[in-house]
C-alpha cells in the first residue's frame, strides 16, 4: 500500500503531544503495584462504551497466558471496554497457573470498571517463566480511581527497559467529523529472562465496522510493525491492539467507504510514528537505520529485501561505526533470497549513490561518513529496476551497548 | 544423516596435525604478492594428476568473478587439478575487468603448472567492489616452483581476519587401502567492506565416481558448514571444493559400494572438524556454542530448530554473559518457524535441565553459570517429543569485540 505523503501532509493532522487519550472517551492510567523496584507497573486503558476490536498477535509457537486471554475475550463479541497491562512480568511459559493468574487480572479489572470479563483484554510484559505475583497485581487493580489518570502514566507503566516513552496521534476528517487516532507502545526490554516485546495499543473514535478494523489493523501492521527489526527475536508476548469506540459519530467506515483509505492512512501513521520510535530504542542504539528498497518485482520481494538490509549485524555494525560500506548492504540484498538482475542495483546513503547498476560508484567517502555521524536517521536507498513496488523497513545500529545490556543486564 | 559417534571412533581415525597435503598426491603453497601487507595472500593446491571435482558455491545471488570462472571450469572434464587463491580482494561486484581477471588467474596459474585451464579453479577473498592488483597476482604466480611449498602456507594463504589457522584430516580404510582426507578452511573475515566469506578446500585420494563425489559433498556440508552461522551473513564468494584423485587405488566408490557410508562419514568428520574451527574463530568469538535439537519430527525441523538457536543474537548475547537464560532458547525455537508442542519442550546447558516439559525446571543458577564460564564450547540441548530426527548446528557467542571488529576496523 504505502503512504502517499502529499495526500498525508494535506489531509492527516500529526497532533504533537496528542495520544490514547486524545479520541474522545478514552480513559487510561498507571502505578506501581511493586512487580518493578520503583518504576510504574501496571497500566490500563478503557473507554466509556465497549469499543469495536481488532488485533494482531505475536507469530511465535510460544504464546504467553495474557494472549491466550486476550484472544478467548476477543472472540466473544469481537468487542474491547477496557486494558489492564502489567510489565515486570511476562506470564510466559507459566502453564496452567499462569493461565489462572491471567484470568484473575480479567476478572478482577472487569469488575472494578463495571465491564463484562469479555470485553477486557489483558497484556504482559518482563520476565518469562517466573509466576506472575498475582497479589500484588490485584492489590494494584483496587487502586484504580483512587489515583489520578493520565495517559503518560499508561506509558510509562508499559515499559521495561525502554529508555523512552512512545506515543503518537493524528486527526483527519471523515463526513465532517473529526476522527482522532491515538497510541501508545513499547519495544525491546530485556529483563531476564524476556526477550524483545512490542506492545502497541491504538485507540479511536472513529465508527468504524469491526471486520473491516481487522482488516485495516492486519494490512496496516505488515506495512509498520512488522518492518521494524531490533535484533530479529520474536516475543512470546507481542501484540497489537486496536480500538473503535464510534464516538466520533461518523457513518460507519468500511472498506467501501469513500474515506477508508484515509483513515487507513491515518492509522498507518501513527503505527509507522510509533513504529519508528520502537526502532530508534532498541537496546543500545545510537541511530535509525531506515531501509527503503525501490523497484522491485512485487512488494514481497521489496519487503524482503529491505528487511534483509535492516537485519544484517554486519550493516547494523557499519552504521555504528560511521563506515559507508555498501558492500555488506549489496550482500544483504544478494542472501534475502528475492531473485533480481544484479546489474541492475543501485545503492545510496542518505544523498550519497554508492553503488550504480551493479558496480561500485565514485563518491567522497569522507562526505558520506560525515552524513553518517551528523544524523541520527540513516536512510539507505536501494535501487532495482525490476518492477513498480517499493518497502520500507526500520532498525537500528548494533553497538557495544547492545552487548552490554544483554551479556551483562543484572550487573 | 548424522554421525554414529561409535563407529567412527572404531574406524575413522583423526589424524593430528594432518592436512591438504596428507592425502597422497597433494601438493600446496603459499606466499606473499602484494595484496595484502605483510601476510601471505596467495595459496596454491594441486594434485600430480586430475582429479574428480565437487564443489558447493555460496547462494547468494551476486556471485564473486572466481565462482563462475570455477563453476566453468568444472563444467567441462568435472576433474580440477589445480586451485589457485588469493585473499586481500574479493574480486567480487567487479563486472566485465573482474572476470578478466579471473581468467588470467586461471590462464597462468594452468600455465605455470602446466596444466589444462579447465582442470583450473579460482577462489577469491577479501575486500569486494576493488579491481584485483591483476599484475601483482600475477608475479606472485611466476614465484611458484621457486618457494617452498607447505600446506602451512597455503592455510596461511587463504585467511584474512581469521585469528587461526584450519585444518583437519582423517585417514580410513577401505578395500584394504588407506584412504586419507584432509581440509584447509577460513572463516569469517572482514576487511572493508567485505562480508564473512567462508571457503574450504578438501583433498583425498580416495579413488571416488564424479557424480558420487558431488553428491556426498553436497550431502555433508548441509550436515557441517551449513550448519554454522556466525553473523547469519551470507558472502558472495563463499565455496567449498572437494578433490579426489584416486590414488589410494582403492575401487571407485559409488552409493552402492558397501563402504560408502563409511567414506561419507570420513568426509563429515573433516568438514565438520573445520565447521567447528570457523564458527569457534567468529568475529570477537571468546566461546563456541553447540546446539543440538534431539526428537524432532523431521530433520528439516530439527536443522530449522538448531539454527534458529545459534543464530540468536539474543542466546549469543547470554552465552558471553555466561547466563543461563532459557528463556532465549525457548523464544528462538519458539520462533523458529517449526510447528511442534510446546508443553514437550525440554532445555538442557551442559549437564543441566533449566526447562522440563513446556515449565522451568528447578536448578542452580551458580552452578550453570560456572559452567558456562569454565568451557569454551557451551552445549545446549533441546528435546522435544515430536520424532526421532535431529540436528546439530555451531555458532560463537556475541562480543563487544565483534560490534568492535566490524564498527571500527579501519582505526
Amino acid at each position: 500500500m504505502g503512504i502517499n505523503q502529499k495526500e498525508i501532509l494535506q489531509e492527516i493532522k500529526i497532533l504533537d503531544g496528542g495520544h490514547i487519550c486524545s479520541p474522545k472517551g478514552f480513559f487510561a492510567g498507571g502505578l506501581h503495584c511493586g512487580l518493578k523496584r520503583k518504576k510504574h507497573d501496571l497500566g490500563w486503558l478503557y473507554s466509556i462504551v465497549p469499543a469495536n476490536a481488532a488485533a494482531v498477535y505475536t507469530t511465535n509457537l510460544i504464546q504467553a497466558a495474557p494472549i491466550l486471554v486476550t484472544r478467548e475475550s476477543i472472540e466473544v463479541d469481537k468487542q474491547i471496554q477496557g486494558v489492564i497491562v502489567n510489565s515486570g512480568n511476562a506470564n510466559a511459559c507459566t502453564g496452567e497457573e499462569g493461565y489462572r493468574h491471567a484470568l484473575l487480572m480479567r476478572h478482577y479489572f472487569a469488575k472494578k470498571m463495571n465491564m463484562k470479563e469479555e470485553h477486557v483484554a489483558v497484556s504482559s510484559t518482563g520476565i518469562i517463566g517466573e509466576q506472575l505475583p498475582i497479589n500484588k497485581v490485584l492489590d494494584g487493580i483496587k487502586m484504580i480511581g483512587k489515583v489520578e489518570e493520565s495517559a503518560a502514566n499508561f506509558e510509562k507503566a508499559i515499559l521495561t527497559t525502554d529508555t523512552t516513552q512512545k506515543r503518537a496521534c493524528v486527526q483527519l476528517e471523515i463526513d465532517g467529523k473529526m476522527i482522532t487516532i491515538g497510541g501508545a507502545a513499547k519495544g525491546s526490554g530485556m529483563i531476564h529472562p524476556n526477550m524483545a516485546t512490542m506492545l502497541a495499543f491504538i485507540t479511536t473514535d472513529a465508527n468504524v465496522e469491526q471486520e473491516a478494523l481487522q482488516s485495516a489493523l492486519k494490512t496496516v501492521v505488515d506495512e509498520t510493525f512488522n518492518m521494524i527489526t531490533v535484533d530479529g527475536d520474536t516475543s512470546t508476548n507481542d501484540m497489537v491492539l486496536l480500538l473503535a469506540n464510534g464516538l466520533a459519530k461518523n457513518t460507519m467506515l468500511t472498506p467501501n467507504s469513500p474515506a477508508w483509505l484515509h483513515f487507513i492512512q491515518g492509522l498507518e501513521t501513527v503505527c509507522q510514528l510509533l513504529a519508528k520510535e520502537i526502532a530508534k530504542d532498541g537496546e543500545g542504539a545510537t541511530k535509525l537505520i531506515e531501509a527503503k528498497v525501490i523497484g522491485a518485482a512485487g512488494e514481497e520481494d521489496a519487503k524482503k529485501l529491505a528487511k534483509s538490509v535492516i537485519g544484517s549485524n554486519l550493516v547494523k555494525s557499519a552504521v555504528f561505526g560511521t563506515d559507508p560500506n555498501w558492500g555488506r548492504i549489496v550482500c544483504a540484498l544478494g542472501y534475502s533470497g528475492v531473485d533480481f538482475d544484479t546489474e541492475n542495483i543501485s545503492v545510496f546513503i542518505g544523498p550519497y549513490q554508492l553503488f550504480a547498476n551493479g558496480l561500485p560508484a565514485l563518491f567522497e567517502e569522507s562526505e558520506v561518513k560525515t552524513y553518517m555521524e551528523e544524523n541520527n536517521e540513516i536512510q539507505i536507498l536501494v535501487e532495482l529496476h525490476e518492477g513498480e513496488s517499493s518497502a520500507i523497513a526500520w532498525g537500528c545500529d548494533l553497538t557495544y551497548d547492545y552487548v552490554k545490556i544483554n551479556a551483562s543486564y543484572r550487573t
